[in-house]
Parts: C-alpha cells; structure tokens; sequence
C-alpha cells in the first residue's frame, strides 16, 4: 500500500486517498526542517505569536470546507466538529500569547563573584516530530496542541498525518503551510508527512529532537522504545481507563450522576483520552441501573475506523468476559441493538477471545467496511470490586463507548481499589459539597496517580489555559512530568543552556540588560516581573 | 562479594570494608521511604530548609573526619576535600533555600469560565534512587546535589554508596540520618544501601519513583535501560569530552592558555565530568608545545580505584593509537614517568587493546592493587582535525588527566569539527575580548551541542546557584531538560497536577488565597512576586 485511503465510518465507503510521502521526499523536508530551526529559533516570541495567529485566521476562515472534509473522514458530527476546529484555533492563539509573556523562557541572569556571570535560559530543541491522533482531527491532528505549542516554543514541527483522516490532514497542511509562508515564517517551518514508514523515518531521523505523539500505549511505547535508541525524548499522552469516585453525599442524586456520566462516556463515541472508564458509585442508590436507562436514549454512532470498531466490539466482550466471572447476569447493559451490531458482540467466552486476536489484525478491506459503517452501540458493564486487581482487563482501557460501574459497599475498599488502577490522565470525584467528610482523603489519593482531579466536574472537559495538566504519571504518558494542553505544552520543546561571561552580543534580547521583551526573568536570583 | 572493601589509591591498601545491605534490609528501607513520603510531602518548604540546614550544620561540624576518610579512601587530598565538603555544605543550604523561595512549585490557579476554577502545583513525585559518583564523593555521593535537591523538593531518599568510598558513606550517610532526625523529618526520609545487588533492587522497586545517577555512559545507560520498563525517569549525568576552543586572537597569550589547561584537565587527577578533554587552538602559536611544558610541572596523582587505573592506561594508549595513525611521534607527551606508570602503558597496537579488555575486568585482587597505589601520570595527545570523526575514539571520554590538542589551520574548519563532536556538559571558549570577531559564532554553535559555554574560564569552576545549568543533549546526560546543578535540580523530582474546582480544602498552602508561603504564583494568567 502506496497511499492512506480515505473512509466515510457512517457508511464505510472509500473516499479518495492519499499518497505515501517518498523517502527522498521526507530526507528533503527534513533538510529544510533543520536549516528552519536556526531561523525560528532567533525568532521572536512576538513574531511567533503573529504567525500562530495566521494559522489560527486561516482556520477560523475556512471552517466549513474542514469541518465538511472531517466529517466525512471521522463521522463526529458538525457540531462537535465545529466547537473543535473553534478550540484549535483559540489554543492556537493561546500557545502564542504564553510564548510572549515570556515565562517560558526562565531567563535569569546573576554574579556568581568576582567579575564572573551565569546568564540561563531556555533555547528551543530543534526539529520537532508530531504524530497526531485519530480522535481529534483539529485538537491533536496535524495542527493543534502539539504543533502549536511547539512551533510556539521555537520548533519546527513535521507532521505525520493520521491514517483516520488523510483528507483532512492535506488541506489542513495546507492552509497551514500558506498561513506561515504569508505570515513571513521561513520554509521549513512546518511539512506535512504521510504514511507509516514516512513515520519511522522521522524518529530515526538525526535532523529530529523531540517527538509529541497522542494515541495508544502500544503506538505509544513503540515510538519511545524505538527513539530511545538515540536519546531522542517521546511526549506520548496514551491514556488509560479514567476513574470517577462518587461519595456516599453525591450519591443522593442518582439521576443527575447516571446522566453526566452517560453522556460523558459517550462523548464523540468514547473515543476520548478523557473518557471516564470507570465509576465508583455507593451501592443501593441505582446508579448501574440509572446508567442503563440513559444509555437507552444514546443513539449509536460510528467509530473513526474499522479497525476501532473492531477492537471496541472485541474489548467489549473481554471486559464483559472479565466482569462476568463473578457478575451478575445483568452485567452487560441490554443496550439498543444497531446496524451493525449484534448480541453476539459482547458475548463472553473463547470465541470473544477469537474476535480480540482478529481484531489485531483487522485489515481495511471490504469485509471491514460495511456499507453501514462503524456504527457502535454504548455499552456499560458492572464490575465488583474484587476483580478490579493488578492485571485484570477491567483495569485498561477500551476505545470506544463503554464503561465501568463498581458499586462499593464501604468506601473504604473503593478507596484502596483506587492505588490499584493503572495510573491515568484525570479522575473525577462527585461529592456532597465543602463538607462532605470523605471527598479529601478521595482527592488525595487520587493526586498520587492521575494528572488532574476534577471535582464535581466530568474528565471530559479539558481547558486549554495557564493552570491546566493534561498528562499523568506512566504508562498514561512517557513523561508524567510533561503536559501536551496548557502554558507548560511549550516546556516539552525547549531545553535550558548556560552562558558564564558572556558578553552582551552572546545573550539573546530575553537577557539584555533593558528587558526589550518585557518578560518576567530571574536577576541575582530574585524574580522580578515587568510592571504593566 | 558480600562487602565493599575499602581501599587507600595512594598505597592500594585495604582498610576494612562495609558489608552489603541484604534483600530483607533494602525491602524494609524501601517501606519506610513510601511511609515517608506521604509526610515529607506535606512539609514545607521552609520545614525542609531546616532539615537541610542541619545537614550542612552536621557536615561542617565533622570536617576533620570527613576530610580524613575521604583522603583515605580516594587520595584526593586534604585541600581539595576540604573545599568539597565546603562546598557541599553550602549547596545543601541552597537547595534548602530555593525550596522556600517556592518557584518550583510552579503555583497558579485561575477562573476557567462559569463558577470553574483550575489550580496547578508541582507535587514531590516519591522516593528518589540516588547513584553517587566515584569522583565527588561530598559533591555527588550519598549526599551532595542529588540528594540535597530531591529532600529540598519534598522526596525522600535512598542512596547506593559507591564502592570507591564505602567508608565515608557510611560516615555520611550516619551524619545525615541523625541530622535529619534531630531536625524533625519522619523516619524513612533518608537510607543507605550497600552493593550492587542492593542497587539493582532500587531500579526495580514499585517505591522509587526517580533515580539520579553521576557516572559513566555505560553505567548511566544500563540504568536508564532497566528503569524504562515500569516508566521511572534516570536523570543520568554521564559526561563526555568537554571541548575548548581557543580564538585566533585569544592565541596572543598561548603560555597562559596552556598553563589553565593543564592545570584544569589535571585538576582531581583529571577525574572531573567538566575536564576539558579537547582543546583546539590556532596552529602556529605553540600551544600544545606549552602544555607539554606544563605537564612536566604536575605532579602524578593516584585515580581513585585500581579500576579507573587500569582504565586511563588503556584509553591513554587507545587515544595515542587513535591520534598515532595520522599524527606525528612528539604526539603523546613525554611526561614524567612515575610509579606504576611505563612507557608501555601509553604504546599504541594490539597490545593496547588487549590491555583495554583487561581493564573492564579488573578484579579489586592483590595484584590490582599495588602497594605503590594507583598514581598515573598526566598526558596531552596532539590530534589532527581530520581524525576528529564520528565514531573515533578521540571523541570519548578518557577519564583521569589526559586531554587531546588539535591545533587548527583554518578557524572555519575548526568549527565545523564543534558539530562532529559528541554533545557535552560543558564548552569553554576563550576570545580576545568583546571585540573577537569570531566568538560569536563558536558560542552560537556550542550552544546547541551542550548544557554551559563558559568564557574565558575553564570548564571545571561549577558554579552552585540560580542559573546554573549543569547538563547537556544525550549522550552527555539522559535528560538534556534537567540540571543536577543548580536551582533547576529540584525540577527533576516534581511532577504538575492540577485540581478543578477544587475546595480550599483540598488545595496545599501554596495555593490558599493568602499565600501563606509568600511564593511567585501565577494567578488569572498573571504572575505575582510578593513583595518583600
């Protein structure tokens, strides 16, 4: 296979498809990656933040031809598509601002006696490899949070384009591409690669010095194990099953917590990092129960691909094979059967066993096509508590519009189960309010082993601001102390170097003695921050 | 082996020896540190100031001891040891002091739409493995910058003795817990172990959740390796050849370049990570010639171990054979021949490499052990610029006090050799004066090949303070992002979360609405510095 052929996952026709990127091609784009980063690193933040702000116009201006082309290729829907494209943009700009405001920089400068100086700050790495996920083709596709924040840190950025959305990957590339030329950005800036061994040719490449990669753990681990090689760091977001910790408080409104949580879970049909894959609830107060009856009235919908829909069908019957050892019958929600979707997929056993290996290797023909599409019921499975252990299933995650409900009888033992799971992204906790006695020793707990606690908020809701954490200690990402959403996205992409004596003409403009770009430094170790 | 044995490099006697920490007693150890670092967690900063204010209280207060088992045990002299361990002290203080100046935390909390809050800390990430180095037995042993940095950051800390100085670990390592419990910190916060064995158990305990290591590429890589697998991060400060360039004009005062070289690459027997190992200068101004007069003034000084011993005469001979192919015969200096050091040790051809498989072998026997110690003697080898690619030995690190001259024709051809080196710690650079037309451009090149380029001083002053940046692009450390020098160190051992709408409650002193700590936080988007 030459090209990324592109599919419509509502009816699983083929739409086109997109050439593979040569070998020489890639060298070349690495090339000009190489000769760019001496420019774009002598540039100015401000300058920077001009050229995020074309790529954010160019994307505000053309939002219904991308949003077209991503519904096609994704089936998320206009208006999801559309708030999407909108927060890509604003993130856009966001990435620039906090590249002006300087702080990233952590520019300082002191004696350190006699006549001698110690002047440090932050330089950017270099080339920067970006391998986008399938799940959010604007959030995390061949622009936004991590080409974003990297090209604002000083980085240019190759992209590899998503195999869910070829199409989409080449216009964006290319409105981009043009939006950085006008913008005065050099060539080299930004390239757009395509295809799988295109991919390896960049974590092999010497010309490349970091790599932001948002997918699966398996995707993930491959591309650190393999990058490590040459000491080449990998920022990988995989992600991993989301907990949500109700209190015995919360729990007297049962209804208000099945909803959020259901809509949640189905969120862009599961296929979030974010997605809650688990709830703690109290017994007795009807939450599984309340979960079924609003997954009644959650339409189907299709998965990005056939692979996924796949993988969800056979995930679905290990977790319900899994649960179902010491389950109830019930277990398995009765949810409203669809195109596409039979009893048969979540029946536990070895022939579910059967359809995991196939669905390793589902291949993209036309049996893994159908003209109905990748149309997917939700699905939520009540656990116990005790097999919620140490390599259980039930403990990784599963793409898709599933979850877990484990009705506790003492929160005590949910608390404990809590440091069992596999360390994730966020976790949510529901409580009764300020005085609700359990919430804190939740919280606390939970802050060992997630990146973000959302209080009475579901995981799903991500901000792109100042103050916001999207990681996780491993395996939820390679690095727990990176983030790939928020001001310290730019962190991943820079590295701080030394200058002792340096003469005026040897520091950059974030050092010289008159502060040209007003930002907060660190001068005989004291932090001073520009008046307004 | 069930015991360190101690030895004395001067003589190569054995004074006693410390037995290994058993599987039960390092289980035990990594137990109490989990407990603990829910406790030291919860301190502030300005609590484990005053542990490590005690600790350095401790270390002054024993300095004639010090002092006289770390000459006994590394040869290194009462002078040098003396301002180490003074040194260390005050690095200790420091640490203490940037933990209650509160920057690490990384503190803000901001509106994120609605009633939504967001707030963001850097929380300790748990147990730090602490691998000191055989060279700074204060600066980087069982206490020293790694473990001053990570108690600073709120981790507790295990720390493996390095079998170059068992004796003073144990010493230490007693002074630091006694201090630590004087001064309040729990139980658990600080252990010794003893062995490799008791090393690798660290690596792979669930506990230990950081490791710092100060050594040599292979050992750094094979920790970095192993920890991989469960996702630990290695801040592995592994060193590389140090190079030094020498402008045309800078050349008008060769005597002086010559006498600061020889006297910082010889500086602790040449056992430094920033050694200057390559020196290039103009051709035509005698420079090599000067350091070979030099050397003829230094006296030969024991290397720490008969390993390290074996080791330099090895690589002296690999380097002269490496430089030998191409160079002329004057290339290896005809320094002073010492005790246990032959013109044999410095031929070139099989027999070197021969001696260079013995050396990774070397058994601590009586016959590596020679009753006239482990004393070698300096070396300078002249190097011609077209020996200086990938690949060659010329371009690894040789440890102890042997460095390369390549004396250059052209400046630009010089510079283009900067790039083919391996990247490293640190660069010196040394100019005629802010009007040196051509240093600009090498600092601009060195820049993006290490972590410090000091001008017109050697590499090997490290300074302990706010701008300090004591690291460098793989393979000179794991982590080009990380120092383990300087303000930054404490960066190694945090990790961001963030909480929203989060209950005062459920926030840490950091973040309450009266800042408490009177640290920089980042409030609505806006850095604040409270005012003195």
């Amino acid at each position: 296979m030459n090209a990324d052929p592109s599919y419509d996952p509502r009816t699983g026709e083929q739409r086109g498809s997109v050439p593979h990127t040569s070998p020489e091609r890639v060298a070349g784009i690495l090339r000009l990656a190489s000769a760019a980063a001496v420019i774009v690193a002598d540039t100015s933040p401000t300058t920077r933040l001009g050229w995020l702000t074309a790529i954010a116009d160019a994307l505000a201006a053309h939002e219904p031809e991308l949003v077209r082309i991503a519904g096609e290729e994704t089936g998320l829907g206009a208006d999801r598509l559309r708030g999407e494209l909108a927060k890509c943009a604003a993130s856009t700009r966001f990435y620039g601002a906090v590249a002006a405001e300087g702080s990233y920089l952590q520019a300082g400068t002191e004696g350190i006696g006699g006549e001698s100086t110690l002047s440090r700050w932050n330089i950017p790495v270099g080339p920067v490899a970006v391998f986008g996920a399938s799940n959010f083709p604007f959030g995390f596709g061949v622009i936004g949070h991590d080409a974003a924040s990297a090209l604002a840190a000083g980085c240019p950025v190759i992209v590899k384009a998503h195999p869910a959305h070829p199409r989409l990957s080449v216009r964006l590339a290319g409105l981009v591409t043009d939006a950085l030329a006008e913008a005065g950005a050099p060539e080299g800036s930004y390239a757009l690669v395509v295809g799988f061994d295109a991919g390896l040719q960049l974590i092999d490449a010497p010309e490349v010095t970091a790599v932001a990669f948002t997918g699966s753990q398996g995707g993930g681990m491959a591309l650190v194990d393999r990058a490590a090689a040459r000491g080449v760091p990998v920022f990988a977001e995989m992600g991993t099953v989301n907990p949500v910790f109700v209190t015995t408080d919360a729990a007297a409104t049962p209804q208000e917590i099945a909803a959020g949580f259901a809509q949640s879970f189905t969120l862009g049909a599961g296929q979030f990092c974010t997605k809650p894959g688990l709830l703690f609830a109290p017994a007795g107060a009807g939450i599984f129960d309340a979960v079924l009856a609003e997954l009644a009235q959650v339409e189907a919908a299709p998965l990005l691909t056939a692979g996924i829909a796949a993988g969800y069908r056979a995930g679905v019957a290990q977790l319900a094979a899994a649960a179902g050892a010491s389950a109830p019958a019930e277990a398995v929600a009765d949810a409203p059967v669809v195109a596409a979707e039979t009893a048969a997929d979540v029946v536990a056993g070895p022939a579910a066993d059967g359809a995991a290996g196939a669905a390793a290797d589902v291949a993209p023909d036309a049996a893994a096509h159908p003209r109905d599409g990748y149309a997917v019921a939700p699905r939520a499975i009540r656990v116990r508590l005790d097999d919620l252990h140490p390599g259980s299933r039930l403990l990784e995650e599963c793409f898709g519009p599933v979850a877990l409900v484990c009705e506790y009888e003492e929160a005590g033992d949910a608390l404990d189960a809590l440091v069992r799971l596999q360390p994730s992204l966020v976790a949510s906790v529901f409580t009764g309010g300020p005085g609700d006695p359990e919430s804190a020793e939740v919280v606390r707990r939970l802050l060992g082993r997630v990146g973000r606690v959302a209080l009475n908020a579901w995981p799903t809701g991500v901000a792109t601001s100042w103050s916001m954490q999207h990681g996780g200690p491993w395996p939820a990402t390679s690095r727990s102390d990176a983030t790939s959403v928020g001001a310290g996205a730019l962190g991943r992409f820079v590295r701080p170097v030394a200058v002792q004596n340096a003469e005026p003409a040897h520091l950059p403009a974030a050092l010289q003695p008159d502060n040209p770009w007003r930002i907060p430094r660190r001068i005989n170790g004291k932090l001073t921050v520009p008046s307004e």
